[in-house]
């Protein structure tokens, strides 16, 4: 199935700058075949759910396994029946 | 990995009332090995990372095929490498 | 005290499209002095907290009088004390 | 106007338990008139929109002026105008 998601994941007591981690991340999220858009608060993703999944458990444990302590993922998952849901579709 | 979670799905166009749906949420959820408390905005989760993304998975898919159109997730997930994360080991 | 913000308004019940919500949202938030980045899953804000969060109890007051019956916002907040937050410091 | 919220404040950078500023999070938000929950994920509140707003924008400022250096929260916010919601009225 088809979705359009936002993931924001948070190293906590990693220190105040966390932006090794978030491109260490984004690097993580492009081994799989998604549509990406990188912004401020987060990553929007088209792709399949089952892979926007799989990305979540993989960042959670490639990151521990280099050393982060605490994460926490913050993910919104969206998906509909009436037409495949895209990125480009829900622009303005 | 054991992580804690919270997931508030929700169902946009199926009228303003979405008790039943959020019924049926639970009921899937229950089909886990989950430690669950749920809640006025969510479900807290307790149990393997893998598994609470599966049960994402299942819930979309479920819902979509009994006639629901567009579903929103909302998913936290927190794990780490220093002790266990669990729900009872979050309260005040 | 300067903020970067994400804000998500979702209606609920207001049927499956939410395309005309989402631009009345947007028109809301242009009263206000921030620097706005809307994407697919919300629109990124920049600008004083205290602005920001009148502009959720705005949003909400507006749409409601303007008939819609069910709201639900989620608004992600980041304030730091070392530097001003930016959405384009927040860029990779 | 009432509503049911839900608020997660992640304080980033200030080392890997956050307990105490949670604690002091809570302590915070019982100066206000609200009916609260606080669970694993966060604290549910029921009160005055522009009452749960005012509080964010205080335990921003009050943490920060306390030593916090990086806050991060997570608000979920519902109305509706067919009925006032309550958390109660949200349980199963």
């Amino acid at each position: 199935m088809k979705a359009t998601a936002e993931l924001q994941v948070v190293p906590i007591g990693s220190g105040v700058s966390v932006r090794k981690d978030i491109t260490r991340i984004v690097e993580l999220l492009q081994k799989y075949d998604f549509i990406m858009e990188t912004h401020a608060l987060g990553t929007n993703i088209e792709g399949e759910l089952a892979d926007i999944l799989a990305a979540v458990n993989d960042i959670h444990e490639t990151l521990h396994e280099e050393g982060s302590v605490r994460l926490l993922s913050i993910l919104k998952v969206g998906t509909h029946t009436d037409k495949d849901p895209t990125l480009a579709g829900k622009q303005l």
